[in-house]
């Protein structure tokens, strides 16, 4: 079964929108095991999505086409699969009530214009998701199909995930399920993690029963991702876990979270577990680390603020730093448990240092000092990032937070 | 002239990489006069590279190739494009030297792999552009042309900036300048904003000098975009201060900034130029107002820090808020001044609210308190955001920013 994707759109041949439909749609059919050789991106013209569709149907047995089935003029996509089927439109009346059903859910009266969402090709089936109000459509061509879902990306997911995945497995006779758990890590390199894991990449590749892949994801960590195939769902799961064991063996407790899990919502849970709160003083971060964990909902359950110290005397003034330099050990210590007395929390994170592009302090830049304090006790590190502005802010950020879940695991004897 | 662009790699069909590439150059070709009609991406196999190149060739004048040119042996669009010519390969004794000199010049000696990249298709040419050691090269093939380029984003951009454009619009035959201006607006809706230029648009629809669209794009602003073409640098850059004078009369001090300032960077500019500092006091925000303003290089010479408050007792106890409820005009006032005397600064923003998914303090989610304080004197609005957490976030840290804009020009009488 080999499958292309189309994404109709003039917006993204003038580079208005970049799209990530299409790279979230490869990934998924990877993940269900179905090949996808060709990616194609055309505007919203007759001609020229009709010669994309009838290629792209000559190459592959399927093809999911993004976009063009909103309810103007531009959006064509519905006449042009009708004109590729060699069949006419008709006006599917179960259609029009579930759409009606939409506006009405919202208190809105339905636009005239919103009916030509309810014309279909003769013979397609609509799809059961209609999480906005543009159908999805199923379209047999021939031997083959072609599926028509939304450009706007959380209506697209939906239909891949609900109705065009488990329905190209089926078509492919492919009852094997295919899945993957991502381990979230932080401290080492994707070489250095490499070189770890290589004797088990061997083994693997050797013959085992699943596959190891390593993607870099700047502030969200360098993740593992392990992917299994089995016959069912429980065996899946226990490759998965098997693996996963393996692999914290191996590296052990640099890896963080798993899957959807960020640094800030680990650190977050693990402070909930022990019943204490946070509190931040950052200078060169500026208030990120408190943006980011306060990003994650119900973070009021343990953060408590942050003192952002970014001028010298606030530091001081506010802070307890002594005089002297501001990037330094005895700096960033009586930040950490200045953050502490100040805020009221009882430990703390605080982070020091020259953001570039200029040296500060005598400091060259990417030159940072971190420092995490528990239980009264501060400990401080010193790092020294070879990046931009942007990266040694974003790196500090999740190193300390990575150094104080370190330490909260100790704390509890993890 | 019309052109194509195709992307090559296997981690761009598994959505391992989104290609942000090609809507980068389909802009810059847009911008260049010159069509573009299809995107395409296919993996590192040569047969469906084959396919792919022969394909755009035989639709387009110009074909633009990224990825692929790098050193190791899944990097094959050099022999690919070869094929596609119907030549041999042919090392190009003038590029060993210049790759040897760019491993040199950072202290390192040159892996015996990267002299692949010196192997070019006979009767190419590469391009003057060396940023890394993968060359971008001009292949002729019959009448029409091919451009290989480097798939990483700052190689290929040199390129495409320096040679690929200037070669393309010269065999178009276009002698004309093209360039746009971006004016950042914050405050109205793009519908609110289109209504209100409607009768510029018809003007210019009608026979203008350039053209407007509009770009919703978050924190960044409501961008007005103006495109203009002439005969001359000099005749273009007129055009283009002649429209932006019309749009900013008609849409007055909405327009916050041109191309890359942000509000940000235009605040702290104006800050500096009155010699005055700032502080912030952030509640729902969590630190993104200080992380926004201290990613701006140079921030330090107005911005001195800021109190997050995310606790109530923090509220009450480091900013004065007084007992009573903390989504407020009461709160945020006294946060707004408690920053000022906390931090030891001018003028100070502050904000208070709901992020959601839950209602807190018996206010909905998207509830939101702004105020500034300037000479002493704050002022509260109160904002009732239809988004989700994070937009509800952003929009807070861009509305708050732009009150004190307004605040600040209102001051100095502009």
């Amino acid at each position: 079964m080999l499958c292309e994707i189309v994404a109709v759109g003039t917006e993204l041949l003038l580079g208005q929108i970049v799209d990530t439909n299409s790279a979230w749609i490869g990934e998924q059919l990877a993940l269900a095991g179905i090949d996808c050789q060709r990616h194609t991106a055309v505007g919203d013209n007759r001609e020229r999505m009709l010669e994309a569709f009838r290629d792209a149907l000559g190459r592959a047995d399927a093809v999911i086409v993004t976009g063009g089935l909103g309810p103007t003029h531009d959006d064509i996509t519905r006449e042009v699969v009708a004109e590729v089927m060699g069949v006419g439109m008709v006006r599917d009346q179960a259609l029009v009530e579930r759409i009606e059903a939409r506006f009405g859910g919202r208190g809105r009266t339905m636009p005239a214009n919103n009916l030509r969402q309810a014309d279909v090709p003769v013979g397609a089936t609509a799809m059961s998701e209609l999480p906005g109000t543009a159908p999805g459509l199923i379209c047999p061509v021939g031997e083959k199909v072609l599926y028509a879902v939304p450009g706007v990306p959380w209506e697209m997911r939906e239909m891949i995930e609900g109705t065009v995945l488990p329905d190209l497995r089926e078509r492919a006779g492919i009852s094997a399920v295919i899945r993957s758990r991502t381990l979230r890590t932080w401290g080492r390199s994707e070489s250095g993690l490499a070189e770890q894991l290589a004797d088990e990449i061997d083994r693997l590749d050797a013959g085992g029963a699943s596959t190891l892949a390593f993607l870099a994801s700047g502030m969200e960590g360098l993740k593992v991702r392990i992917t299994a195939k089995a016959a069912t769902d429980a065996e899946v799961e226990s490759i998965l876990d098997d693996e996963e064991a393996k692999v914290r063996a191996i590296i052990g407790p640099i890896v963080f979270g798993l899957d959807d899990q960020t640094m800030e919502s680990v650190v977050l849970d693990e402070l909930v577990a022990q019943g204490l709160t946070l509190a931040t003083a950052e200078s060169l971060t500026g208030g990120m680390i408190g943006s980011r964990l306060t990003a994650v909902s119900g973070s009021s359950r343990a953060y408590r603020g942050s003192v952002v110290a970014y001028a010298g005397d606030v530091k001081r003034g506010l802070l307890g730093v002594p005089e002297g330099p501001v990037v330094s050990e005895e700096a960033v210590t009586a930040m950490a448990t200045g953050a502490c007395r100040v805020l009221g929390a009882d430990v703390s994170v605080a982070v020091t240092g020259v953001a570039g592009p200029e040296p500060h302090d005598g400091q060259e830049p990417g030159t940072v000092w971190m420092a995490t304090c528990v239980d009264g006790r501060v400990e401080a590190v010193r790092a020294r990032f070879p990046f931009d502005r942007t990266r040694t802010r974003e790196f500090t950020v999740i190193s300390v937070l990575d150094a104080l879940r370190l330490r909260l695991l100790a704390r509890r004897g993890a």
